[in-house]
């Protein structure tokens, strides 16, 4: 109780900010934002046509796998080599296919809304216990529309001008605030914001054990200023958007928030080094996720189109 | 080696349409067609902001599965119901996730140019033996660029009048062209061409086997007027894009003379119905593979945006 | 309510049969009966040193997988035709190795006690919500030691001198009395005991769909009869032990009361065709479970040495 | 090829040590030797009938996890919190099911006579490419019939007063002999060996990095005396049955020659320190693979009795 009280009390108020906003049976949150007219301007944001995959690799190599779940897998059903070593098809006809085995937080994803609850409810007073063995009935990604619209990249990194921000590094309102002005890139609601941080490069550098050890990312007065501007999804180059260790040592405060409060959309394990070289700062961006039915969350390859 | 040759005469002529094309090392195909004016010509098409997400629901009763693939599978790690009945996790913080299983050519999806060989020869010469049991080292979904480019929604169903076509139905050049035609949606290099049939309804009606029994589709001289006019892509509502069985009895001719000669990418099990009602038939299409290293194909969340 | 009534009604009294008998934390149950004497006389039962396999081949092919369980999955890492194909590795050496992916109830097997609850409890007492997403708490398959003890086949069959009983025929008490008269095998505390009803045929002859749709099996009297005995575990040759559709229409009162109530160990899809040609109506039987932490059931490849 | 001539020549001669000894078409090596006398006088070695379950517990925590090979995963279809938490079945019954997804040689285990090949060949002059994608032909762990037979424990340990051999200490011919004629238990033709280094402790006490970077285990000279007395199967408790790093330098001697020239089952991963401390040095030794068409290897639950 006192635990959960500190809880609350680290999140304070707005606890159930956006719930009921769009209706008691609303499974979106705030992906409500992303109208037709919003998605047809950030069309108009296209100019080169040049598209950015900001998705890592999908393979164990490449990417950083938290200890306790599943490393990706894939398996072939038949290969080539069998072919070269004599297998034969009727007609001569060689044709191979695979399976993937993935941890659908394993890889650059988004989570579901029904991924994170807190004092036993989901986004919009949805009960925890909507969430089964067999999936979400409420709330699960399948529910999520496929996000299109203003991308904005808020790239900390040059903003303050340090290859990376460093483990721990709390990612303050003012920082957003004064990195967005800078850009002249304005977070406007229905925009779709992504933080640099550089912290990938830690993995890639150092391994995955450094990696999971700590993190800069959002604080919650950052996560505030995100919901105060109606932010559809927040997308870091980090494993899981807020900063870790937490500023109040109380797990998750931002996941609790913006998820289950707020209805926002997190997104992690985005590569966003290309964009930021690119000096890409306002986009169309697109990511949409698998209809895994009932999912907690989904692999995605996001993309920003300039 | 008589089989061979009868298949090769199937195909006919253009076994190496476009091998070298883009160069000895090239893996991406036709995907090359899809610079960054086309790209940027794509966007333009965007006027009402509408998107439309033409995947099926990603679980075992909403797919179709071909008998010896696995259905999707989807799991938990922890569950809403276990918080509900006691679990307990420090701060009170409660966070679900999950895994899925998925063959990838099992959903919604596109093939990878190495899905596909013939007298042992995938795309643009390569080894077929370069697919080993740890993936395609040569031409893996993770070579696929993400497909952001002019779609184009041939629907032959509107056109012939017809709720669906029959099983084992012949798609001809003519009625490619009839409907491009008369839809005023001419088919250009590296246009994106869907093609309703309406098949998908077989399996809401009928159930799995019927709909695996047979399917209209795509015929040898289809497949080449897509060749000749350079497709990019392309994608169908039933299982194989192309004719099923096939005109000369001879597995898969199509498959072999459009992703292994041509670098055409195949498309499969897409959900066209409510673009077609919505009369859309030329739009932004957006597809963007998951980057599975060394995969033969890739579940897909395919976006037409009007 | 009323069902729930009506199914402890239709099981009757003794719905706590075994719970307390061997203390209030047992998680073993009738396995408790297979002390070490009764092990070295099940090893005198051995005279020519047969060994009779009684598990079904693992693959998909040979299973009946009733539907909405996974089939049996192999995938290789690296195969042979790799190195045929030119794949090297340092020094030559040639190794390849496999994953598997098992429903724990999906081929010949041993059901944990933790698999089926009734009106919110396991055996002994335990509550159901200590079976969570990451395993059974309690009650696992790795609680259950391998059984080793006498063993006794209850050919009804060749006792009823039918090639197979019924789909839905009700296998009595007498019928088990009877044929083990018959036999001269009596079934005495501690005794493993095998059921022939020869149901697995109707899967080889005409395909699940038959095999699922009903099978003749245990009934509630048998039921009692076997744990008034004091049987450690029954196997039998169809999918659920005891009879479908069940006597009173209510599901799986068997199954509710000899797991929950009495604590014995549950067997399905056992062959026992071999052991049955060969006359072998007693002997030592030995079924090891896989020590699956928290599982709730597991893959067996159970023996009897005659 | 000079790295094929070292291999060769670090395993000299007797290459082909039992091809043909059992026919041209024996697919199960040593394991041929288990003739029903032998099983039979292996039961009569029971006295006080009391079972030891060699392996680890499944699980993640419990098992050391070789670099690269998925860990042991285990979900639930259905889980105890979901009927608490309020999921009704018709009937009020509560069943709970599972899956698990296990690499064949990551847990207590057997190596098929497939899993090891050396210059193109498998066990009785068997071309390697008859391991293909969907699994091995010929030699696979299907072939194996189950392990029955007189067991002998080699407790180097406490032969020589150690509480475990060192990483890259190579156990002898001597070693085993004079440990033999110590203990009383002469290794005679049929037989199934285990031998405890102690090694299994360096997982519990370290972790999996120090036990994986070395090990004691079976030398080549060691092997041979194996193989010249007709052993039908060998287990350790450590990683790879052979010492590592391996005497000549040259991966993996002793799995080419024990394997693929002798046709000898090797064995992984035993726990053998109940079986040492009980003094338990010769028992009716009791190992069942699972039946996994094809495969490379098999979980097992071995039991020693005594």
């Amino acid at each position: 109780m006192d635990e959960l009280a500190g809880t609350a009390d680290a999140i304070s108020e707005g606890r159930r900010r956006n719930w009921g906003r769009w209706g008691d049976g609303d499974e979106c949150g705030l992906a409500n934002l992303l109208t037709s007219e919003r998605t047809a301007d950030a069309a108009r944001l296209v100019r080169s046509g040049r598209v950015f995959n900001l998705a890592l690799p999908l393979d164990e190599r490449s990417l950083p796998v938290l200890p306790g779940r599943p490393t990706p897998q894939h398996y072939l059903r038949r290969t080539g080599t069998d072919y070269a070593a004599g297998v034969k098809r009727r007609g001569g006809f060689e044709s191979m296919d695979d399976v993937i085995l993935l941890a659908t937080h394993g890889a650059t994803h988004m989570d579901a809304l029904a991924h994170v609850g807190d004092e036993g409810l989901l986004f919009n007073d949805t009960p925890i216990a909507t969430v089964r063995a067999n999936g979400a009935r409420k709330l699960g990604i399948d529910k999520c529309p496929p996000l299109v619209g203003r991308g904005v990249l808020l790239d900390l990194c040059r903003h303050m001008n340090v290859p990376r921000l460093d483990g721990g590094q709390v990612v303050t309102r003012q920082m957003l605030e004064d990195c967005a002005t800078a850009q002249g890139t304005p977070v406007t609601p229905g925009t779709i914001v992504l933080v640099r941080t550089g912290w990938l490069s830690v993995f890639t550098d150092e391994g995955s054990e450094s990696f999971f050890a700590a993190e800069p990312g959002i604080g919650m007065d950052a996560a505030r200023w995100l919901a105060e501007r109606d932010v559809v999804a927040v997308g870091l180059d980090n494993y899981a958007v807020e900063v870790i260790p937490t500023e109040s040592g109380i797990p998750a405060p931002v996941h609790r928030y913006l998820i289950r409060d707020c209805g926002m959309y997190l997104m992690e394990l985005f590569n966003l080094d290309e964009l930021a070289e690119a000096g890409a700062h306002e986009f169309m961006f697109v990511a949409a996720p698998l209809g895994i039915v009932g999912g907690l969350g989904s692999p995605l390859t996001p993309l920003a189109i300039t």
